[in-house]
C-alpha cells in the first residue's frame, strides 16, 4: 500500500534509481485508459498509434521507440516514434490478429545524434571542430564493440574517416548511413522504458464495421395471426440480405414464462392465447439453454445460423440474464436469488413499481461463483452452436466484475466472440461497461436530434479517450423505443434518422419491419412504447407495403459498404452549415483515398437549404479549387468550388444527401494533345 | 511487467475477486498526479477536496467515505463523501501540518440505505409493507451484532419496533437517528478501497503565499561605485519591509570565477575591475559553500538573516549549479564534468554559442552518486544557517530525477524547506519539475500581456489540474527579462504589471530596485537585456527618486496581505469586459467573507472605459442587487448595481481598480425605527 512513501527516503531511492543517470522522461501516454487497468480497443487491420509526451533535461537529442508484440510472443518488435511539436512523440503500428497485445515506449538520450547536430551547427557557422571530430569517432568506435560481422566493419571504416582529414571527416558525420547505423546501435544503458506494459484487445473487423437487424422470429409466419419459427424465420434472410444487413438480431429464443405472464400492451393480465415477452425468459421445459418450443428445434437454429452464413449474415443472440418464476433456476438454485422474510423470491422492484414476472439474480449470493460458472456455461452453449455476437440485455443490472470475467472467460473459447451492451443507463455506467470488455455499446443517439446535441455527442464518443474503448452502436428506434421525432416527423423522419445512424455510425442497427414499414403509433402521447407492441404480441408486417424504406436502406447501406471512410468512427469531423437545420460532417480515410460528406435535414416538414464550410486542406483540396462531388443516393454528381457550397434538401424527396468527394476532375491538360 | 495478462485467465481473476460480490467501482479519482506516481500540493490550513466517480450496477443506494492519514500515524481518519450529479462524489477535509499525507476512497452498496429509500417510495404509493419491515428489522438485528453496549441496546429496540405496529414501526423504519446509527454500522463486507493510496505533500503556507524581492547585495553600498556587503543589504531592510515584501532573494553569493569572467553588458573580455556575474561560481578561495569574500563573512550572513528576520522576511538563496574553471570541484573532483578528447573539461554550450566561463555538472558521471550527495551537503550546508527557501537556477538542466531525490532528502532535515524551480524552458518540463517537489516555479507570465493570453493561461495554471502541483511565482521583470511591454510601456506598464503580477499571483516577486525604479532600457533593440545589466557590475540606485513606485507597491502588497482571497490562486475567474484592453476578474473566499474583483487597462498609453460583466450569483449577489465596492487603491467607494458596471482606467493615474466588494449596504430597513 504505501509504496509512495519510498519517494522521500534516501537510501531506498538511490538503489531503485540505479537509473540515477537515466534522465528520460516518458509521459502522458496514450492510448492509457483508467492507468492502465483496462485494454484499448482496436480490429484487425487496424493502425494503433501511440503518444507520448517524452523529454529530458537539457537539450541533448532524444531518441524513442513505441514496443508491441502479441500476448504469447516473447520479445518486443520496436518501431521508431516522431517527434511532434510540444515534447509529443508519435509511432504507429497495424495490428493483424485476434487477441491480446501489450505495448509501452522506450526512449533515451542519443548521443551520436546530439553530437550530429551540434557538429552541423558547428559547421555552419565555420567554428574549428577537430576535437568535436575526435568525439565522434570515439562514439562510433564504441558502437563497432557492440555490433559484429559486416556492421562492425562499416563503423570501424566511419570511424577512421572521422578521424582523417577534415573535409571527409565532416561529410560522413553528417551522412546519413552512419547515422542510420549508429541507431542500430545506439547506446541505450540508460534508456528508460515506460513502467507499464499497456494492453490492447484485438477484435475482428465486425467489432468496428456491422450492420444490424432485429426482428422476432415468432412474427415470420407467412399467414397473419401464426406463430413463426426458425424456418419461417429462415425464409426473410433474402428480404434481409437485399436490405445490406449483415447481423441479424434476434430477441430471446427461450421458453416463455407463465406466471405473471404480461398481456397486450403490457396489460397486467395475459388472456390465455396471449404470447409473451421473450425477455420473461424460462418455464418447466427449461431455461436459457433450451429453445421456446414454438420456434422450433435447436436443429432449426442451426439450420438458421447455417443459412444465414450463406448470406454472409451472422445471428446475433439475446442474453438476457434475469428468470420467470417458472424458471427451473427458481427450484434447483434458490440460492442464487435473493429471498424476502417469508422465504418467498423477491422479484425485481423498482419502488413504488413490482415486477412479478421477473426475479433477478442475486450477485450477491454466497453461491456467486456457482452462478457465474452457470452463466458462463448459458453463453458457451450458444458458443457451441455456432452463435459469435451476443447482444447483452441490461448489463448494468448485473455486478460489474461478473462482465470482465465472463468475457474473458468466453473468449478464451471463442477469441472472435463479440458482445453488445445493452445499457440504457447513466454515462459513466455505460462507459464502464466498455471498458469491461463489451465490443459495442448501445448509445444515447435515439435521443440526440438537434444539431447541437448530435454534434456535441458524436464529438465526444469519437474525439476524445472514449474512442478508445466505447464502439457505439447506433439504433434509431427498438423495440422498447420510438422516438417523438419518429412518432411525429412521418416517413422523413426515418430516412433522416436512417441516414444519420448509418453516416454517423460504423455501426448501426434497426428494429424491423417497424422501421422500414415506418411504424410510428406510440402506446400514448408522451410515452416512446409502441401501440400494440410486438414485445407482447405476435405482429404480421406487409412487407411489401408501397412506403417501405427497403429500398432506400439497401442504398445506404450498399454505399457503406462501398466507402471505406464509413466503416470506422475516429475519423468523423462535422463541418459548419449557415442553416441549424442542416447538419453536416463528413468521413475520410487517412490516406484520403475516400472522402465522404455528408448533409442531412433534420427539419421532417420542411426544405431547407445553407452553405456548408468543408475544411478543404483537411480533405487534400486546394482552397480555390474546383471539384467534383457525387451524391451517391441520387447519383447526381455536382461540380463543388473552394469552402463554401450550397445544398438544398426537401424532406419528402431527399432529406439527406450523401457526397463522394472526388478531388481530381478532367481538365483541358488531361487532352494528350493539349501540349 | 505481465500483470495485465491476468485480466483475462479464469482462475486468477476468480480468486483475485475475492469480491466477486464487490460491486461497487471507484474511478477517476481526483486529485491524482499521473496516475498516483506525484503528490498533490496544499499548504497547512487549506482544504483538501477530493472527488471521484462511485457507482455500482443497478440502483441500489451507496455509501462513500474519503480516507486520510499522516503518513507515520496509524489508522485513517474519514470523512463522509456526498454525492454530486452524474455519479461525482465529494468530500474534503483540512490540512493542519506540514509533511506528507495519504488519502484514499471507499465505497458499498449501503442495504440499509436502499432499504430505507424503497420503503419511504412504497409508502408514498400505500403499499403493503409487511414484508419490508421485517427486511428492516433484520438488517437493524444484524447491524446490533456489530455493535456494543448502548448502541447495540438501541439498535434492538429499533428492530423491536420495526417488529411491531405499522404507524410506529414505519415512522422509525425513516428515522434519521436510526439512518445515522445504521450508518455507523454500516455493512461494508464487500466494501471497495479505491486500489492506490495517493500522496499530498503539505507544505507552510509560504508556499502558496509569498512576496519576493530580489536585490543584489554588491549594490546596496550608500556610496556609488562600492561594493555593498551584507552589512549594506542589511540596511536596506526597512525599504524593502516597507513595500510589504516577505522574501527577500539573493542571487549567489558565492566567490565569483576569473577565468573567462564577463565584462560589463556580457562583455567577452572583463577588465581588471569588472567584477563578473554573480551565477559564475567558484574561485581558488572556494565555491558553492562559500562566501564571496567582498560580501563579508558567515557571520555576516547569518546577521543578515537575523535582522531580515525582525521584519518578517526571509532570505532565499540561490542554487546555481554551475561550476566556473577555478571551482575547486574542477581539480578535486575532474570526474564530476564531462572530458573532451584532449583532456580538457567539456564548457557549456548551445552550438555555435560557447560559455567558456561556465562547466556544467555532468549528471551522466560515472560518480553521479557522488556528486547527488554532494550537492545535497551544499543545500543543507545553507539549511544549517537558517536557510529555508531556495530559488533554484535552471533545474531544467540539471537530472530530473536528481530533483526529486534531494527535494526529498533536504525535507527529511528541514521539512519546512521551500524550492522555486526558475525553468524557462518548454512547458511539460516546467511542469515536470513542479511534479518532482518544487513547491513554486517561474512561468511565462512575463510575456503573457494582452487579455486573450492572460485569460488563457491563468485559466489552463489554476483550473485544470496543474493548479494541483504547479504553484505559479509571476515575475514582471528579474535581472535576464526586461519585456517589450516594460521598455515601451512608461510608469503605467510598470503598474500594470506590478497589479497582474500582484492579484493573479498569490506568490509574486519583482527584481529591484530597477523594478519600482522603472528602468526600461534595454541592451538593443529587440533585446530583454538590461543595458548596463547588474548581472555584471555594481549599480548605484537613487531609491528615493520621485518617480519611484515604492508607495505603490506598498499599497499593492499591504492590500494582499488585508484580503485573504489574494492568498490563493485556485479561486480566480475571470469576468467578461466589452473592451478588448481592460481585463477583469477575481478571487474570493470560499465562504464569500472576502471578494475582490480587481480590473486592469492592458493600455499604457490611452485611457480605456467599458462594462465589466459580474457573476453575481457566484459572488452571493441577487441579480438586481444593489452593492458597494470599495476601490482599494484609491480609497474610493462606488455602488454598483447588478450584473453589468462601468470602469474607466487613466494609465496615468490608475492603470488599475483593486475592488473589494461589500454585497451589504445600508437601507432604510437597517434604521432602528424603521419598522
Amino acid at each position: 500500500m504505501e509504496k509512495k512513501s519510498e519517494l522521500h527516503t534516501t537510501s531506498k531511492h538511490l538503489a531503485r534509481s540505479g537509473q540515477g543517470r537515466s534522465r528520460v522522461v516518458i509521459e502522458n501516454v496514450k492510448p492509457e485508459i483508467d492507468c492502465g487497468r483496462f485494454a484499448a480497443k482496436r480490429t484487425v487491420g487496424e493502425p494503433m498509434t501511440v503518444e507520448a509526451d517524452i523529454f529530458a533535461d537539457g537539450h541533448d537529442a532524444l531518441s524513442a521507440r513505441l514496443l508491441y508484440r502479441k500476448e504469447g510472443i516473447s520479445g518486443w518488435t520496436e518501431i521508431l516514434m516522431q517527434p511532434l511539436p510540444n515534447d509529443r512523440w508519435r509511432g504507429s503500428f497495424e495490428v493483424t490478429e485476434i487477441g491480446d497485445y501489450y505495448y509501452t515506449v522506450q526512449a533515451w538520450v542519443d548521443r551520436f545524434q546530439s553530437w550530429r547536430q551540434a557538429l552541423a551547427k558547428k559547421v555552419d557557422a565555420g567554428q574549428d571542430v577537430a576535437l568535436d571530430l575526435t568525439s565522434g569517432a570515439m562514439l562510433v568506435e564504441a558502437a563497432a564493440e557492440q555490433a559484429a560481422d559486416k556492421d562492425q566493419e562499416s563503423l570501424k571504416r566511419f570511424a577512421a574517416t572521422l578521424k582523417g582529414n577534415r573535409s571527409a571527416a565532416v561529410r560522413i558525420g553528417l551522412d546519413e548511413e552512419l547515422a542510420a547505423m549508429m541507431e542500430k546501435y545506439s547506446d541505450r544503458r540508460w534508456a528508460v522504458t515506460y513502467e507499464k506494459n499497456l494492453q490492447l484487445t484485438v477484435e475482428r473487423a465486425k467489432a468496428r464495421f456491422s450492420t444490424w437487424y432485429e426482428v422476432f422470429p415468432r412474427s415470420c409466419a407467412s399467414t397473419p395471426g401464426q406463430h413463426g419459427t426458425f424456418r419461417d424465420c429462415q425464409k426473410r434472410l433474402p428480404y434481409i440480405a437485399a436490405m445490406g444487413f449483415d447481423v441479424l438480431y434476434l430477441p430471446p429464443i427461450h421458453p416463455i414464462g407463465e406466471s405473471y405472464r404480461k398481456g397486450k400492451n403490457n396489460a397486467l393480465d395475459a388472456n390465455a392465447d396471449d404470447v409473451g415477452s421473450p425477455w420473461a425468459i424460462g418455464n418447466k421445459e427449461g431455461g436459457h439453454k433450451a429453445i421456446h418450443r414454438q420456434l422450433g428445434t435447436l436443429a432449426d437454429f442451426q439450420d438458421l445460423i447455417a443459412a444465414a452464413r450463406k448470406f454472409d449474415i451472422e445471428i446475433a443472440l439475446d442474453i438476457a440474464f434475469q428468470c420467470t418464476p417458472d424458471h427451473p433456476y427458481v427450484a434447483e438454485h434458490p440460492e442464487w436469488f435473493r429471498k424476502r422474510p417469508d422465504g418467498s423470491i423477491q422479484y425485481a422492484e423498482n419502488p413504488p413499481k413490482k415486477y412479478q414476472d421477473i426475479y433477478p439474480l442475486d450477485f450477491e449470493s454466497e453461491r456467486w461463483e456457482e452462478l457465474w460458472n452457470e452463466l458462463k456455461s448459458v453463453i458457451l452453449f450458444w458458443g457451441e452452436q455456432g452463435v459469435r455476437i451476443f447482444r447483452v440485455d441490461n448489463p448494468h443490472t448485473k455486478a460489474f466484475p461478473f462482465w470482465e470475467w465472463v468475457i474473458g472467460e468466453v473468449k478464451q473459447h471463442h477469441p472472435d466472440a463479440l458482445f453488445l451492451a445493452e445499457a440504457f443507463t447513466r454515462p459513466k455506467v455505460m462507459y464502464r461497461l466498455a471498458k469491461l470488455g463489451f465490443s459495442q455499446s448501445y448509445t444515447y443517439f435515439a435521443w440526440r436530434n438537434t444539431k447541437p446535441e448530435l454534434t456535441q455527442y458524436f464529438t465526444e464518443l469519437t474525439q476524445t479517450d472514449l474512442s478508445d474503448f466505447f464502439r457505439a452502436n447506433l439504433w434509431p428506434n427498438t423495440p422498447d423505443i420510438l422516438t417523438e421525432y419518429l412518432q411525429f416527423g412521418g416517413r422523413p423522419a426515418f430516412m433522416t434518422r436512417l441516414v444519420l445512424a448509418a453516416m454517423l455510425g460504423a455501426s448501426y442497427g434497426i428494429y424491423g419491419a417497424a422501421f422500414e414499414l415506418c411504424e410510428n403509433v406510440a402506446r400514448e402521447p408522451g410515452s416512446e412504447e409502441y401501440l400494440n407492441s410486438e414485445k407482447y404480441e405476435i405482429k404480421h408486417w406487409d412487407l411489401e407495403s408501397p412506403g417501405s424504406l427497403k429500398d432506400f436502406i439497401a442504398r445506404v447501406n450498399r454505399i457503406r459498404r462501398d466507402n471505406r471512410a464509413l466503416q470506422s468512427d475516429r475519423n468523423l469531423s462535422f463541418y459548419p452549415v449557415d442553416n441549424p437545420e442542416i447538419i453536416c460532417f463528413g468521413k475520410r480515410t487517412e490516406d484520403l483515398n475516400n472522402i465522404i460528406v455528408v448533409a442531412v435535414n433534420l427539419d421532417p416538414h420542411h426544405t431547407q437549404s445553407g452553405w456548408v464550410e468543408l475544411p478543404t486542406e483537411d480533405l487534400g483540396l486546394a482552397p480555390q479549387q474546383t471539384f467534383q462531388v457525387h451524391e451517391l443516393l441520387t447519383d447526381a454528381r455536382y461540380l463543388w468550388h473552394g469552402k463554401r457550397n450550397y445544398v438544398q434538401l426537401d424532406p419528402n424527396s431527399a432529406p439527406a444527401q450523401i457526397f463522394h468527394v472526388r478531388p481530381r476532375i478532367r481538365r483541358e491538360q488531361d487532352f494528350d494533345y493539349f501540349m
